[in-house]
């Protein structure tokens, strides 16, 4: 064993130490699963359902604090999907009187704190080899399945580890606002490297596009940087969420800690950035921020997320063609409000905006183009392929610009939900942005990998 | 004939009877011709050299003014280019008793006035066909043989009129300055398409990369946007200098000329700009214009050209690249200085300036990388595959920069023929640059093309 192995592993161990659920609570989380999946089962009988406690507490893959319970409700296959979803509610609300919500990602689904976990439950088909599957939370059982026969004791503590190291860096979550690792694609890597030492090792000399096929029997094309086709479905890429910028931090991480593994890798101290940290943050960069505040809507955060990066990039798009210079964009959400922050490198544009006509050759295009601008400060003439004529620029003012194009939602391919909100959003200064939102403003300001 | 046919030639005749040489002209230029070949050839009989009189005088495609004599020395292809260049000297000398001054083109040639004639003396090898050519020049004698066997004398009076609309537009020269069609050009185009009406008739619904094969005998690709094969040598393209938006300035040309044909494409009224319009020109526009000057080192065009648009290409670049907002560059000659100008959005960039550094992946650059800019304003992180950092400007004003950054001639990828010159530039305001070269301050700022 090298040096560098031994170090890891002990300190995989110790990390292990602190991480791994106790026995105690471990058993007590079973026993509930166990129970509420007899019930529930009973509760069905008449359909014919199986129950399945699926997913990382089931398997031990969890963290300590972790307190997710999943549970699968498998119908058979002739009945409709509005039926079983129906059926499942009125069984949870009769045997757990809690107050269940419904959920809708690929799927309706049931949510719950119940006896202290977070229950959810999950209606779906069974499976059929011979049948495509008829919901795509068809294949959690099947994962249960392919997972609980190959992973070993210490690949699960690796994978528990690797959960810790990817949490540490803000790389854990399938989640939109995340674009990072989902568990079972922590589960998946540590079982085709064999080890935690093994995919860290590995990852420090990754170029991407990787591509990892436990199974080796997928032929299909994936434009995604990492591609981890998923053992029991060849046509689906479980790393397909995760961000180009993610994966680079994970290997760049993956390097650093090879180089020199530490706690700092797992516990990193969290200091919370003060607001006059992010003030002297703004200051030091003497630019001029902007930023729209409005109320989220009531929507699931993987349907607010990219509705909300949508209209930043639509807004970004038409203020850097407007020749406004736009140094940084960023979009969160924060204590139940949408932001959305503009950092422009002066307040003003020039006050000459080039417009991109047609083809140079399109003469009816480029009749009507000379006409919509029949008084410019130059052209119209070619460059290239081109017609292009320059215009003295109406509003030079970022701030007064982006507010009459933030409402004229229709201008810039802006997320249709949001609309309401883009419409009224307030405007904030960078002085008050800080005073709101001091920990996103001096990620926005000062972001740094904290492992360099 | 279609009534636009029909328009078009009335108009053709008309001009061409303002632009044919006066036959009085055109037989003076052709006596003078054959006397100097006679000469020539007596002088040189020893070598048994072949003289030609080639070109557009020889072909009667020469517009009248034009007072060029080209007249070529074939030599036996075993001697030695060194050798004919100063044997050809010599008996220039020795028979004419005038300036001749020695010019290196691709080939080295004389020119001088003699009896009024621009005469250039050209030596070069005798065609063998199987055996490839000596030297570029040895092509000239085979086009003279090949268009005066194909050119019609209607065709030859297409060929001039062809040659008026381009230069009316500017179009007309290859050399690079220009970047338009050349004389070889013109003639092969009307030869493919029968006329002058075809011509512009087809060049309306050119859609590039249009080629064009003569003799379609090439299958040797190109990159260029419009490819004329020559016709006795397959593997040039006679178009190669075009470039791509004199190409569609040509076909938006064509298009406005078929549209509504009138003598205004021929001779368009060249109002000089005043002093005061490009003044005008410049305060309307309210942005930051230097331009850079200096004298011309004594190089011949087509390589100073190329020098003084590849330093301003290099300038432009590192003026971007730092996050000052260049709207346009030009570099120009004028009067034996070089010219080059920058228009800046505003005299000054942003305080922030973000570096983009190595792949995530290179953790030996990433760390040269990070130790090379330890005390970013923001950073290191990773936004894709690469690490960036953001720094702090210590130069924003333009001028400035310009100024220490364009006496680094080794920064910027400079014309190593002009870094004496950038070195010790003069750099001159907007106004400045008005008062010294109106004409071309206004088309800069002003710029529109005149058909439209």
């Amino acid at each position: 064993m090298t040096t560098s192995k031994k170090r890891v592993e002990a300190l995989v161990e110790r990390v292990a130490r602190r991480i791994t659920p106790l026995a105690s609570e471990a058993e007590k989380q079973k026993v509930f699963a166990r129970e509420a999946c007899a019930r529930l089962e009973e509760e069905l009988s008449g359909y014919g359902v199986k129950m399945h406690f699926v997913g990382s507490a089931a398997r031990d893959t969890g963290l300590r604090g972790d307190n997710d319970v999943d549970l699968f409700v498998s119908f058979p296959r002739v009945l409709e999907e509005d039926f079983i979803v129906k059926e499942t509610k009125r069984a949870a609300k009769k045997l757990f009187d809690v107050g269940w919500v419904m959920h809708y990602a690929e799927h309706p689904y049931l949510k719950a704190v119940v006896d202290g976990f977070d229950t959810e439950v999950i209606p779906c088909f069974e499976h059929d080899e011979d049948a495509p599957l008829k919901s795509a939370v068809d294949r959690s059982p099947l994962h249960m399945q392919y997972l609980e026969k190959r992973l070993s004791a210490r690949q699960k503590r690796d994978v528990r580890v690797l959960k810790k190291f990817l949490k540490n860096a803000g790389l854990y979550g399938a989640e939109l606002a995340v674009q990072g690792f989902s568990g079972l694609l922590c589960e998946y890597l540590v079982l085709y490297y064999g080890s935690f030492y093994e995919l860290v090792k590995a990852a420090e000399s990754w170029r991407p596009p990787v591509r990892i096929d436990l199974e080796g029997r997928s032929n299909k094309g994936f434009d995604e940087p990492l591609v981890v086709i998923d053992a029991i479905d060849a046509n689906r890429n479980v790393a397909a969420v995760l961000s180009e910028t993610n994966l680079h931090r994970f290997m760049a991480l993956s390097q650093a800690f090879i180089e020199k593994p530490s706690l700092k890798f797992f516990f990193r101290k969290h200091v919370k950035p003060t607001t006059a940290q992010a003030r002297k943050a703004l200051r030091e960069r003497g630019t001029f921020t902007v930023a729209m505040r409005f109320k989220a809507p009531q929507l699931v955060e993987d349907i607010l997320v990219p509705q909300l990066r949508k209209s930043e990039r639509g807004l970004s798009r038409q203020l850097e063609v407007a020749g406004f210079p736009l140094l940084a964009a960023r979009s969160f959400i924060h204590e139940g409000k949408c932001f959305m922050l503009f950092e422009f490198g002066s307040e003003e544009r020039p006050t000459v905006q080039r417009m991109r006509g047609p083809f140079a050759w399109d003469s009816a295009s480029v009749t009507r183009f000379s006409r919509a601008h029949n008084t410019p400060l130059k052209g119209p003439f070619i460059k290239g392929e081109r017609v292009f004529v320059e215009v003295k620029v109406k509003e030079r003012n970022a701030l007064r610009f982006l507010k009459k194009l933030s409402k004229n939602t229709d201008v810039y391919a802006s997320g249709s939900y949001l609309e309401p909100g883009l419409r009224r959003a307030k405007f904030l200064s960078g002085m008050e942005l800080v005073k709101q939102a001091p920990v996103q403003a001096y990620d926005f300001f000062k972001r740094k990998e904290f492992w360099w």
